[in-house]
């Protein structure tokens, strides 16, 4: 089987500089939505016009694309991708704008469409207000599709209509596509003219509407984003994850959770995450694209490109960037970051610290206020804390700089040399009493207050 | 014309110390809703009396207030702002707890007055449950309101309802408004009354209830908070505007947004904001009374009173205070404070920094942890860095100071004077290494736990 | 009185390692919630069974427990508690995983059961859908219950059924429960053919069934918290209580909050909470068994375990731990932790600060970037300071330490040795400039750029 997503299209209402397949839904392009759905089922083609430059770029590389231009009708769209039928394959036909499809849809379109060898089957459905939709005409075992605009009075009762999702047999849509006229109003191509030429149609009744909605403005944008995080969130809870409150809770479709993890209100998961069990997940957080190991607790804070192993208690307040890995029993407290850092078993860094480019063994502990001075304003510099270590609070780690194990740098140090395993490390002036120093300066203030 | 709003009311289902008009939908009192829609159409005035200092304290300097003291009903509240109704104008009669009206039905309710030569023009509406409210008599060409416990079973029937929301031709208000009589079972004024004199009287029907909707406890004000936001979120999304869950994004009725703007979920804008084009504002992020360039990411952050320019991004866990100025293409990053700073262009400070009072150029590294020490107890000082300079991490800049173009501070410095430009400043201790020492304090702490 | 909750079952649709009636509601667990409800009419039991440890593990002390094990049924439930039952007292049966059951339907049901001498009554309610519920048959006086798969065709149609909440009498139960039998499909004990036995059956009918709603997976449990927080919230609401969003607020039910105070979006509130009159709690704020004042103000910040008194400000972007006591007009700013540490009247610790085991006068200004070192790798010490201290900005104050009344403390200081009232305490080196260094290293810098 092949799959063909039609993606050319404008989008002229949703007021945008960038072409409407490349609007999101929980953080993933809808033509990525689409693209991913495809490819479960076998190639994936698109048909790109409008800002094609800026579609392709969302593409993966394994994706043929084909140009339509100027944008004729869904038929001239096929017409266009030809090169990508072929007779021996069936052929389904999507659209960037319609996301939210599930696998088992196609699966029974599919299967339908092989065990009717039929030359196309229709994805159709019952919409309360047809108007605007084809109708599907059922004569006896022919099925026709009428458009409204030329349905008689009898047909535009019918309430059963097409999605525009097709599977068409490969050797029909080649024999046939040539065919297409556009001797109409539009002056365009319509794939709905192909059914009418085909001897054997079938058609699928799709009991969920909502799969088949497509997106032509922002508000509907945010109806199916609403739509697709209450199903994501339902088949997670019925799995044994526990989401406190599903209406603030963004996941997306490729995060995998384990049971018995609770995600608090207020959290956004986007991207490729995977998360173990017994996790605690928010309030407040939000991670994108990382590896959560069992019974971790990310409370209020920012994880992106990070990878974190059992047990490990992150936030509030924490901001976990790019290539951060966190081992075993690490903590992470308030109003610390870390970059490019590898944290070990058991090592702790609770309160008011920037870790970047820095390799830290296990069972160190980083002193609230500590900084790695990574960057002279040319170049980033490592950093590596030996196991055991223990850092004094508002110490500067001036990189390039190595701790060595066991190693203690006291509180305020600016260390700019190797310290050796075991030492202790100072960087700092000697305390300096001036006695009533404070009560001369107040009462000198008080004065010159009086004065003024 | 003219609009005077009613304001003098008790509210005391709203279980407040506050006056009910004052309690505020997406951050703005309700109040300022009606006189700023008021302020549309003519000039303004407010009939306040229960907590009469506190509501005027909300109002603008250009509005004039009328004292009702004691409140005998809204007939009364007019008449007690008769100096305020001039002949020749038309008055506008609003309610300060019925914030949502739309300018559009004003506009309306204006124009078929206008067009009748009417004395009154009554906004109607059909109430599902018309129980309470004054029932709308049509005897043809003639018009009565009848109150519903005035009603008889036949009127009881009828389900177009007066909102309370009139025109009135100033003319016929001053030659009735003293015909008003109390005798009733309440002892009330009651404009009603005045439409009963009138010889021709209009209605406007509303085909949107809620715009009239008035508060009378917290959940109505909960309920109104919501309506208003939707409507707002609704406009911006079909305009161009990205907005990932309505639900949980707040936007006020002053704020203005470019195109392809996104608005990530849980976001707060308040008070009069301008955003431009392409920005990414939220998640978790608030901002009040502040002007925003094109291409600008505000994640995550608290802004108030800051104005910023193009491409710049800010957070996550940043905050911007009042007087902040960022300038193109600044950075600033997590666990970051601005107070009455201007940061130029290019410049960045990352991590971990306060600063306040401060002037910085272009191109400047602000090191993580650097703090600029702008107070000492008795007053603020401002501090200067020049173009091009960097700031080592964990430095103190004691105000008031001066680091030159293109100087250097060393990690951990205290800058107490100023640095000349292309200088190097540091001001910390010398490192020293105390070998084995840790190793000696962790077998002195092991024998000590070993005694105990 | 006595109350007999049942919370033996396994809940295995919830797809969890822990038992059912431990997942929790607004951060409290199902079972507690019954608890507390049944603690409100006298004492309680609870029938303990799948995963009994852990169920007991969150159970008050005073609470006795009864092992059923196996689980063969509601009857077999209450025979395992048969020694909690006495023949003076009526008995009311609870579950736990019915948590939202209102003290007030209780009482009803306790009144009519007394008032009728009945053996037992049954809490009814009319089910849209009554399949799978056991019908309520009234034939004249006596009632009786025919469960689901034994009901006729007429039987079927009556949609009044059983909640599985009765009342019974203590001497019925004693003189009944051993006559209860398993002689049916599933070969367990059921509590409704005691109802069959007993010659007095009283009903009281629920208008709100939502209160007899049991959680069977975590759909449901996310179901009943919307529920849960939509009748907490609107009774604060009519209190005198401002929630700018029900929709993102979450409070649990051992919260009060005093009249004027206000939610903003995105707050949780959990556990045992006392909140004043007047304050702004939120937005992004959660608090857990806290303390707190008159008009204070919490944003953006986590509290736990603190106690705050009138006219203090914390955040945004605050943490406030265990131990926290902040007194009157007390400023903590963004970035600030506090632990175990108290601080006194009128006291400001404004930006990037961490205050652990401290206890700190009044008046005292704690500069931007002070760490308090409580913690040296073996034990933590504590940290005072006097009344009117200033502590300049970076500094590191190593505990145990003492800083006096009055006294100052240089900005980049670490302190290792106590400071006298009055007196100015430095511990930093002088600052040193070397002239056009950064220009000379920018000049080699750029050399070895263009080398390379």
């Amino acid at each position: 089987m092949k799959v063909l997503i039609l993606a050319a299209g404008l989008g002229k209402r949703m007021k945008s500089k960038y072409p409407k397949v490349v609007h999101k839904i929980l953080g993933k392009p809808m033509i990525n939505w689409v693209v991913d759905l495809g490819k479960k089922f076998g190639e994936v083609g698109v048909v790109v016009g409008h800002k094609a430059e800026i579609v392709k770029s969302y593409l993966p590389q394994d994706v043929k694309t084909y140009l339509q231009e100027p944008q004729l009708g869904t038929g001239h769209a096929v017409m266009c991708a030809k090169e990508f039928i072929v007779s021996e394959d069936d052929i389904v036909i999507l659209y960037g704008d319609v996301p939210l499809l599930k696998p088992e849809t196609i699966e029974k379109l599919a299967q339908t469409h092989a065990r009717a060898k039929a030359d196309v089957t229709v994805l159709t459905f019952i919409a309360d207000d047809p108007t605007g939709y084809g109708r599907i005409i059922r004569n006896g075992e022919k099925i026709r599709i009428v458009e409204h605009k030329d349905a008689n009075e009898e047909q535009l009762k019918i309430k059963e209509v097409n999605s525009g999702i097709y599977v068409f047999s490969g050797k029909f849509l080649l024999e046939n596509l040539d065919k297409l006229s556009n001797n109409n109003a539009q002056g365009e191509y319509y794939l709905t003219d192909l059914v009418e030429m085909a001897s054997k149609v079938e058609t699928v009744l799709l009991d969920d509407p909502v799969q088949v909605s497509g997106v032509n403005d922002r508000v509907q944008l945010a109806q199916l984003e609403s739509v697709a995080k209450e199903r994501i969130l339902k088949e997670l809870m019925l799995s044994g994850v526990t989401v406190v409150d599903p209406a603030s809770t963004f996941v997306g479709p490729d995060v995998k959770i384990g049971i018995d993890t609770i995600i608090h209100p207020f959290t956004i998961l986007e991207g490729n995450i995977t998360i173990g069990e017994d996790c605690e997940i928010g309030p407040y957080t939000r991670i994108k694209d990382s590896t959560i190991g069992n019974n971790v607790k990310i409370m209020r804070s920012e994880v992106e490109g990070a990878i974190i192993e059992n047990n490990v208690s992150v936030g509030p307040f924490a901001r976990l960037r790019e290539g951060t890995v966190l081992k075993e029993k690490v903590k992470i407290g308030n109003f610390v970051e870390t970059k490019k850092s590898v944290i070990g078993k058991n090592s702790k860094a609770q309160h008011l610290t920037y870790l970047g480019d820095a390799t830290i063994g296990e069972d160190v502990n980083i002193g609230a206020g500590t900084i790695t001075c990574n960057y002279d304003g040319y170049k980033k510099y490592p950093t590596s804390i030996g196991d055991g270590a223990f850092i004094g609070s508002n110490s500067s780690l001036v990189a390039p700089v190595k701790i060595g194990k066991g190693a203690i740098v006291g509180a305020g140090s600016v260390i700019t040399e190797d310290v050796p395993d075991d030492a202790l490390a100072l960087g700092r002036a000697r305390q300096v009493i001036k006695e009533n120093w404070a009560k001369m300066k107040r009462e000198a203030m008080e004065n010159a207050n009086h004065k003024e």
